[in-house]
């Protein structure tokens, strides 16, 4: 049985209940509220789940896995049809590296962790700090827009089959929308973006679908 | 034939010889000046190679892969042995959870680009931008010593077999020097680069050791 650790807002949650969705597993939703009282991630009882008080994390039969890039690569190796890494290497590099855009070049900059340390210890006003999340914002999903401009994708981010790729630029649309970017500004993301929300098991992995979603 | 994109202080490039070396593959090094003028990285040239001006970037036969954690992949799948990542899915969920501390939760804040951004954008003094930079390293390198000091290191930080965590350590704790964090703070973390430090393989990958260091 698996037991997902996660924030219903969260983009890193996000991506691994999409993942988790793909695959059509059954799995246990625990909320971990991030912003409420000092946040519970830094509760006693989930720093025991994952010490670095962060989600997701991911309960298996054999432990607590931790950082959504690696139970992505995990639910792929365990769980593998259907698969949603293609089957060359070359394939694969590229779907990793949209994945790694997301993940590694847009959302750090865009966590809550980052954006309070900018107003409590910078003394940034809360619409600069806006600005900045923005501005790594627009960078990233353009930089994922030339990638899939320059070739490779078809109805989704990696020619019509689903792909973990998939599952990182879905949430990014997501926290971009929260924060006054469009996603309509580029093209072919916002064309395969659309394609992916007509999807049963994307609806079901959306924010607003959780438990602990808020109004 | 391989050709690396590199800068000689860049993690994200330091990660890839490190696997490159530790899988004893020849390679050819092509330098990308990431500071020097606008940019290196900026050039119509490079920008031919990696329309989103980032090192490290490897031409192969098939193309061009990007994104570090992208390439650690490919070169994991194209040549497997010595391997650098573990047998089992449960230990390569680690193994990759390692990694993404470095690679997602630390780096992307100590990028050149947010530093420049944070003075430049949002007029933060030298200072105070080493500070924010520090602030994440220091959490980032305590989460990866917990999860050493929990168990599962060795000799390395996955038992006694090089992995791909390895191969993010050692650039962030030469990163984590710059900035003037000692990892000899953390203990666990501290003796698996000792280690790491003596094998010759890291040695040549070192930053000093590039065509294109300086002083």
């Amino acid at each position: 049985m698996l037991t997902l650790y996660s924030f219903w807002r969260s983009s890193a949650s996000y991506r691994v209940r999409l993942a988790l969705e793909m695959k059509g597993l059954n799995y246990a939703y625990e909320p971990v509220h991030l912003t409420k009282g000092g946040g519970a991630q830094f509760s006693a009882e989930f720093r025991q789940i994952n010490p670095q008080s962060r989600v997701p994390a991911l309960q298996t039969e054999t432990g607590v896995l931790t950082q959504s890039m690696a139970i992505l690569e995990w639910l792929e190796e365990t769980y593998p049809q259907p698969a949603l890494l293609p089957a060359d290497a070359t394939g694969r590099a590229r779907v990793r590296a949209l994945c790694m855009i997301m993940v590694a070049d847009v959302q750090p900059l865009q966590n809550v962790s980052v954006s309070r340390y900018l107003q409590q210890e910078l003394g940034i006003d809360e619409l600069r700090v806006k600005a900045f999340v923005r501005h790594w914002i627009e960078c990233g999903l353009a930089a994922f827009e030339a990638h899939l401009a320059a070739g490779g994708a078809g109805r989704f981010c990696h020619g019509d089959q689903l792909s973990l790729a998939d599952t990182c630029l879905v949430p990014q649309c997501y926290a971009a929308r929260r924060y006054g970017v469009d996603p309509a500004a580029y093209p072919h993301l916002a064309r395969v973006e659309g394609e992916l929300q007509t999807l049963e098991a994307v609806r079901r992995a959306a924010p607003d679908r959780q438990p602990d979603a808020e109004g």
